[in-house]
């Protein structure tokens, strides 16, 4: 089938992005693919299949290749005697800031084009930490307690350490510290308030279980991947999650009985349905004494979670063939008739 | 000062954004306006101010105005041997699905457009009466309570009748009924499910107190309107409303005490702080034994309330030079270049 991958935007993830394409390059090899690049000033490129290496974007070789406009129903590639319209379902693979935060997906439904991702109303309720915290109480899923912290504002807090400090809107581990003590706190904050000028501030649990599970919603059902449990230090740092982005090799199922499996499956779907159709999402939960607490919700997980699936090629055909479909509203001009037929115009 | 009115867009509220854009024109005599009309095909087109009737719409005859299109900056103008760029300030008056669902917030924010009204996060979380609710439990704000259906499923409702039906994501009062008796619910429901599967039912509260305060942030500070007690039958039915919006003489303040305006104005500013900047809202609250609940946001009120300010044009000129700035983040390479580096490559 044809798929459009576009990847890049103007965000601290950018680069992992890039790394994510190269990827699914390779991981969907039976697709007849094309890539389209968002630059750091927010213009499109339509990127040589063969040149889909790093190289080709840090050395800014893409500014060679056709540049592409938002036109109704795809992207527009006009050279001096033609005109060109793109216009396959397009994998949203932008993480992070553009991807993430609603903004690729509301320019996708206003230009009717067809897309792979999370919908406005999931991009705001996954990209934002404390908005996931908000979404979670009212859907009724357990998360991890937390105080929320302005940058403009000085307040203590009132959880123990240890704590970890994270910006309130990055993936990727991007500014996030884990703080023992009262001493380092400050510093965690001033890295954390480089990337955001929101920031969470969470109980830091030693030891806690973690498990990754990923999934998306096929002709009315939820599909799940297998449950990973991943390998792990305190936690993946930038550069780690970096390589992790390009990991194509599938895991192994984390070693849990079915009871749990279904408690995770379960907190997926009260997450999931109703928000997140028509993306593949990855959520990322802890488990402390038997109780399941999502920790994030991951809308465009690295390189998709490919990994996490055992045919991934079906998992992109069949997601692709379950979108939802925005409704259009055609406006009437009912009462404006109405009011000039009865003042006589 | 130059100002550009957005109006129009995809939505049932299509005609009365273009009533309060003329209202809005000739509140604003002293700018030097212009006007951008987004139709219900999300085509632009830049109006005439001497055609700024509701008849030029509804017969079509913007359709021979000079067509837009987006850039980085603004909207381009091309005609066979120029084209000119509109870089003004754009006031985003498009009421309901388009303007305040977020996506032309997403819209502007891609294309570095300057603009006054609500941003992607404060557009998701007024635009859907659930989200409202969320929002409101989060920031610790008293709300009516309520119980959310979809069209998918059926479920009972533990609410005592009389009971208010709403669609979960339009204002103006379309679609939504007051229901006295069970018998009369199905049909409610089924008149709210065709402008969204999502409903919120909440209980109808006889002879409550109902008042509306506007808002805006310039300087740091939140500037109140007047607090208006709305003058109101039963609730405002859409042709009622559609009347309403081309309000331009000022009201007189409802007559509360000093301890009330306090009141709506701290809930007023917990709602708006750190989410609202760069819009004008006007928030609708209901008191009930002295206790105030908000009961929805309008973040694109009905021709900006204008009517709640003494003097309008010093507010549209206070928040224009407030507005705030997206962060602009520009890709590094870094990892990038060191794999390469490291790699030899």
């Amino acid at each position: 089938m044809k798929l459009t991958i576009l990847f890049g935007g103007a965000s601290f993830e950018h680069e992992i992005s890039i790394v994510s394409a190269i990827t699914i390059k390779e991981k969907l090899s039976s697709f007849d693919l094309s890539f389209i690049f968002c630059d750091g000033d927010h213009k499109f490129y339509l990127i040589e299949p063969s040149k889909m290496k790093a190289v080709t974007f840090s050395k800014g070789e893409h500014k060679k290749m056709p540049q592409l406009t938002l036109t109704q129903g795809g992207f527009l590639q006009k050279s001096m005697f033609s005109t060109t319209e793109h216009k396959n379902t397009v994998l949203n693979l932008i993480h992070g800031a553009d991807g993430e935060d609603g903004t690729i997906a509301a320019l996708f439904d206003f230009y009717n084009i067809s897309y792979i991702g999370p919908r406005v109303n999931a991009s705001i309720f996954s990209y934002d930490k404390r908005h996931t915290k908000y979404y979670c109480a009212a859907r009724g899923v357990k998360y991890v307690k937390y105080e929320a912290l302005h940058s403009d504002e000085h307040k203590d807090i009132s959880l123990d350490f240890p704590v970890i400090v994270k910006p309130a809107s990055l993936g990727s581990s991007i500014g996030v510290s884990i703080v023992k003590e009262e001493s380092g706190f400050d510093y965690a904050l001033d890295t954390a308030f480089e990337y955001d000028k929101n920031v969470v501030v969470e109980p830091f649990i030693e030891g806690v279980k973690e498990y990754n599970l990923a999934g998306y919603m096929a002709e009315g059902e939820i599909k799940f991947s297998v449950v990973e449990e991943p390998q792990k230090e305190e936690f993946l740092d930038f550069e780690k999650k970096y390589m992790d982005f390009s990991r194509s090799e599938q895991v192994h199922k984390a070693e849990i009985d079915d009871a749990l499996v279904a408690k995770l499956q379960n907190s997926f779907e009260k997450v999931y349905r109703g928000m997140f159709e028509g993306a593949l999402i990855r959520c990322d939960f802890f488990v402390v004494n038997d109780e399941v607490y999502l920790n994030e919700i991951n809308p465009i997980p690295g390189s998709m979670a490919n990994y996490l699936f055992e045919d991934f090629s079906r998992v992109v055909e069949e997601l692709s063939g379950s979108l939802p479909q925005k409704k259009h509203i055609q406006p009437s001009y009912e009462y404006i008739h109405n009011i000039s037929s009865a003042k006589g115009k």
